[in-house]
């Protein structure tokens, strides 16, 4: 009955949702009229998640995936550091358990001269939001004016700081909905939610660590490479240089999973030391900005074992205001769990370690919710090593002890030691680009 | 998150949709819940709709059509017909274009002492409904109540009235969310949204009147046959015997097309005469009905000439405080086709035919729209007729003249002069049974 309908409107909501609903591609403008009419809120919330549903059950072409991303870009602002003379390299991750790598990664690449304009969120559910970590180190602020944003990179190189609610506030409401609808996991939409904000950020180049494994939002290591292989595409697309890494995160990345002490190892790695495997991706993931930026040959290690790195972060601390050098928060209580008979630790599974640092208050359930600073978990060992009997293998920490039974429950079958030696699977499984 | 969800709901919306979406069946007590929670609006409409477009495009088990029609039922009232002492049979038609039917054979049916409670809804788009055609008689009725309705059935045998709304309410908030969210096409939902109205008003049997082609809303016979079998199935499964004939609506059916024309054409059949493809259809129609309430050899053709069916319509009417004996609106214009050329008509498609009537004013755009009860398209000749040139065609009725343009834009096209013999088909194409 589209000749009843408003003559205002250049198309109709429910001949979109047909369109996708039965395997077509959609036309440009169509697409672009029903992001631009959803941020109107012309096209209803009922009438986007039947859309979201068609999108899961039946995909997007490239172009769609484009045209869908470039309108959620035209819904906001976009910013623009073609002034500091320098070029920029943003790197996003798709999320995990101990992923503090955004902390020592962000600095390390400013100090070969690249500006790093780190736009992070904050944790919901069992993966950790970066800005939660930094906000353990005291006077520590997250919120930035984008003048205050540009100075940084200009005078520091690296900024890691809230995204303003002025970048695809389409995407902001089509998040809130895809959350609530089951339609989270539709890779296009996903692709399309992450590289909006990135593109209407301005970074000239993007590098992508999509994680695979239980810890991971994309479990299936072939879903994340269709994710990493979308947002790769879209990238390219859009004008970014993009190259993404796919890595595996069934176990979680380091030993800390929490927010203070993810920083205390973050600082670890820029002092030259720290997990092997999260200097391992630290410095893959370095390669591959320096490499989008012009520099495929920086010495990595070098800037870490030479403290170039630290100066940068703790340049870019105190530029947020926050004290480098101050303590930070230690928990009330802990907990320590220690290995029951020697042997070979087989097997220390991510999602329920993050479900357990985050109930015992390191995360958060609900937006609002304030998250625990100290609280999390800290690792002793990892698969692979070998442990004694009564060897301590991990240990929660929590402001009280009343969380550590729920802690404690989810952690159940959550590890394992065995006989056999384990072989150590590298952090970064893939590369994939344009 | 379901842990930190509510703990006083069974179930969470996205669990369900979930189970959906990835091609599950969902348990019978986690899809109760959905639908009593969407009646209690603690699911959301954008919920719902996501739900939807997954049913749409991964369909659900003959059990899952069963418990979606029970929990929509159980959303609302229930009627019986216990204490009449006599069997009752309903008809379903999915709509077509011309489709006055239940006029005739409501009355006919009813005339061999069984119940026929025919509840009936207003058209919307290019079908016509039931209760604008019977409005055109001066002083008739919808609305009655319980009571009413009862009492009309024990002492006339036949009503046909408006629904009212409480039966299944849930399905009239999820109708509505159909239609502005492009899945009004899902077979499971359209089964459940028809049979939960004629199971919980308490018919014991029910014949199922489910029209294919180009007028009709599956255009599709495989489609109009897999939505039959799926409500035969659903009404054998809830206790109500069921069979379904698969009609053929690529032609109109009958001469009459409209509101007040389509009460005198029913009245012609009444009287024994009316053009043959409606006579076929209703003595089909009510041969089934009465077959499944205890009377496979009942004359029905009889009835009609007898004008025992006559005598039950004019009561009908009467009961309802219609004036059967009243003359019927006519139009104030109208304009006549002629054949342009001697020869077979070869096709007169119901599609454009129905869109032609509703542009003349006998349909509604809008719920709230009046319909012109004069208004509509008298053929004058069916395919398989010849012709001579200049012979009246079809004519257009109309208020007044200012809408025949748009009447006739509609009908480019729409019907064709051969030079070929052609076959009329059958009108009942097959016949579904449990």
């Amino acid at each position: 009955m589209s000749e009843h309908g408003s003559a205002v409107e250049a198309f109709d909501a429910v001949d979109v949702i047909r369109a996708k609903r039965d395997g077509g591609e959609v036309a440009e403008d169509a697409l672009r009229w029903m992001v631009d009419a959803y941020t109107r809120e012309y096209v209803t919330d009922p009438q986007m998640a039947a859309f979201a549903m068609a999108v899961l059950l039946n995909g997007m072409t490239r172009d769609e995936v484009r045209v869908m991303t470039d309108a959620m870009i035209a819904s906001g602002e976009r910013m623009s550091f073609a002034g500091l003379g320098k070029p920029t390299v943003d790197k996003h991750s798709t999320g995990g358990v101990g992923d503090k790598i955004t902390l020592p990664l962000a600095p390390l690449v400013a100090s070969f001269g690249v500006a790093v304009p780190q736009l992070s969120g904050r944790g919901l559910g069992h993966t950790g939001g970066t800005l939660d970590k930094l906000e353990s180190i005291p006077g520590w602020r997250a919120a930035l004016s984008n003048d205050e944003m540009t100075a940084q990179l200009r005078d520091v190189g690296a900024v890691i700081c809230a995204a303003g609610s002025g970048l695809a506030p389409a995407d902001k409401r089509l998040y809130a909905l895809r959350d609530v609808t089951g339609t989270v996991e539709a890779i296009p939409l996903i692709a399309s939610s992450i590289m909006s904000k990135k593109i209407a950020e301005g970074t000239d180049s993007l590098v992508l660590d999509v994680k695979f494994g239980s810890g991971a939002f994309m479990r299936d290591l072939d879903r994340a490479r269709e994710l990493a292989r979308t947002m790769v595409a879209l990238g390219t697309d859009s004008g970014v240089s993009t190259t993404a890494l796919l890595t595996d995160m069934n176990t979680p990345l380091g030993l800390a999973i929490g927010n203070a002490n993810e920083v205390r190892e973050s600082v670890e790695v820029l002092a030259g030391g720290g997990p092997a495997d999260v200097v391992e991706l630290t410095v893959a993931l370095a390669r591959e900005m320096l490499a989008l930026a012009g520099q495929p040959d920086a010495d990595v290690e070098a800037a870490l074992r030479s403290g170039r790195a630290m100066d940068v972060w703790r340049a870019m601390i105190r530029a947020q205001d926050g004290d480098p050098d101050a303590a930070l928060p230690t928990p009330n209580e802990t907990h320590t769990v220690v290995a029951p008979s020697a042997g070979v630790v087989a097997r220390m599974d991510a999602l329920p370690f993050g479900v357990a640092a985050w109930r015992l208050g390191a995360g958060r359930a609900r937006a609002q919710d304030p998250v625990l600073h100290a609280a999390g978990v800290d690792l002793h060992v990892k698969p692979g090593d070998a442990v004694t009997e009564g060897q301590a293998l991990f240990t929660l920490l929590g402001q009280d002890g009343s969380r550590f039974e729920r802690a404690l429950a989810a952690l159940e079958g959550a590890w394992e030691i065995g006989a056999d030696a384990v072989a150590r699977s590298p952090i970064v499984h893939e590369r994939i680009t344009a």
